[in-house]
């Protein structure tokens, strides 16, 4: 990466992280930022509690559980088990010290913005690289499926993410405005490459998509945009993309990716398994690469490679 | 204990909780509440902490650390840990259980009353004695010490109790309501006894007492007063008590008890121990008997004793 260079990414959960975390490993802290989707974040038990910005936040400092692919490794459940016993709702898992990050964040949320927590926080983690919140309005992801109409985590994490999705709303998306670190960084005079992670288009990168002005930013750019596929073959790495892109009537491969993102994309990096589907996708280029995540070194490695074909197409 | 008995104690904290979960194991449920201090609930990081109803509540559910004195036996710090990696405050203790207990009690006061939420959390560990915070109005505990004014749980948590204490206020007391629970107790038709539980005296029952209308009631009683003395020999069970008679230029022993209950007590019940002091101590009627509880055992025992005692004077 040459001094030059600036990168902005989007990420939303876990698949999403797993780059940003790769990214981190390769781009010095000037060169990067990442914007996390907020639109599932959510108040529970009266915690503001913000899955994505903690997914992307605890693997950049290496805290992540990378059996169960979110929340903190080593964590331990004594707060839930007493929760439950004396009656409180158990069906979101929080873990003891994921808590503390709930609890630090909404306390410090009464005095500053989701911005400024957030940097606080991954400061007290000891992260240089930026991770910004896509806004520091409330966002409110709800889904009409055909059991009507629910609460994002009521859909995803309660019922599983098992009702057949319709449509997605996002609350309030209208009159956010993107925060001061998406702006600045679509604006940054060396961007020279927007990421799209591998994390559920539908869910976690269209809520960033919708906010004002970031679409028409986007077609509008200079730099070229690469997305990762969060699908292999017609199976989500992670998480339910592939059923949803099913529901959506879109095709459940990275070829729906490459319709979803449709006249957004430069370019698409997809599994090497997926090599037949190049003749199909119309629009980006396509490159393959291995791209499934298991260890930091994977995740170097793709890192590596999408910003190797970010700046190709840059030429 | 015939049917037509019942007994209203008051009790703070760690030594309360020891002889109210002894009355809990000898008295029938309709035959007794607990009065619980609230002069030293306070909020942190936006948690409802309550701290004395707690302990009252885990020693009547078996649920107490026999061996801190405070929470929960088999409690783990987990969240305590992460909190601190993250910067946050740790000089109150939270552990992973107790947790469960602030959060979901901080939740239903939101809706309901102390007294209601007191009476979810105790139906939900399965305790059918009824336990009632001493008032459902805001009460601040402040001591006015050598260091300055400081808030009780500054005084007592963060800097141990060791500063030297000129005054307690409590704060809001004079608009205080006594809880509904208070008022029936002392109303209660078969009333027959009021027991003071070996509290301290200055911190925890003093709050009770300082309820618009309560001393009044006490000092106009029908019925006996019995306390029981937190103060063997010289030094307090558990606790700064002794340090704090001291302090106040009380004397410190069961005597400096009796001075401080001047007028309130119809029996007190010290420490076989202390026999020295019967023919020192005017006012009240001294009754000895070991009054350390280590084993449920222990409680049972001193709750039949102070029971039997309250009898006595009642004829």
């Amino acid at each position: 990466m040459s001094r030059s260079e600036f990168v902005l990414a989007l990420a939303g959960g876990v698949g999403g992280a797993k780059l940003a975390a790769g990214l981190a490993e390769v781009l010095p802290p000037e060169a990067l930022t990442l914007v996390v989707n907020t639109g599932d974040d959510f108040r529970l038990h009266g915690l503001h509690i913000s899955p994505d910005l903690d997914s992307v936040m605890y693997a950049l400092a290496g805290l992540h559980d990378p059996v169960r692919g979110w929340g903190l490794a080593g964590e331990s459940w004594a707060f839930m088990q007493a929760f439950r016993r004396l009656g409180g709702e158990d069906w979101f898992q929080l873990g003891d010290q994921d808590l503390a990050t709930h609890l630090l964040r909404t306390q410090l949320l009464h005095d500053v913005s989701l911005t400024e927590v957030t940097a606080t926080l991954c400061a007290r983690l000891g992260l240089r690289h930026r991770i910004v919140p896509m806004t520091d309005d409330p966002v409110g992801t709800r889904v009409l499926t055909d059991e009507g109409l629910l609460q994002f985590q009521d859909y995803f994490v309660r019922r599983r993410a098992q009702p057949v999705l319709r449509r997605v709303m996002f609350d309030g998306v209208e009159s956010a405005r993107p925060s001061a670190g998406l702006i600045a960084a679509l604006q940054h005079p060396q961007l020279s490459a927007i990421l799209i992670c591998p994390s559920n288009p539908v869910l976690s990168i269209a809520p960033i998509l919708a906010l004002p002005g970031v679409r028409a930013q986007l077609q509008d750019r200079r730099v070229p945009v690469v997305a990762v596929s969060p699908i292999i073959g017609s199976r989500a790495v992670k998480g339910p993309a592939a059923k949803i892109l099913g529901e959506l009537a879109l095709p459940v491969s990275a070829l729906g990716i490459a319709h979803y993102y449709d006249g957004l994309l430069d370019g698409l990096l997809i599994d090497s398994s997926d090599e037949a589907l190049c003749t199909s996708i119309r629009g980006p280029r396509i490159r393959t690469a291995p791209i499934l995540m298991h260890e930091l070194a994977d995740k170097r490695a793709l890192a590596l490679t999408v910003l190797d074909f970010a700046r190709e197409l840059h030429r």
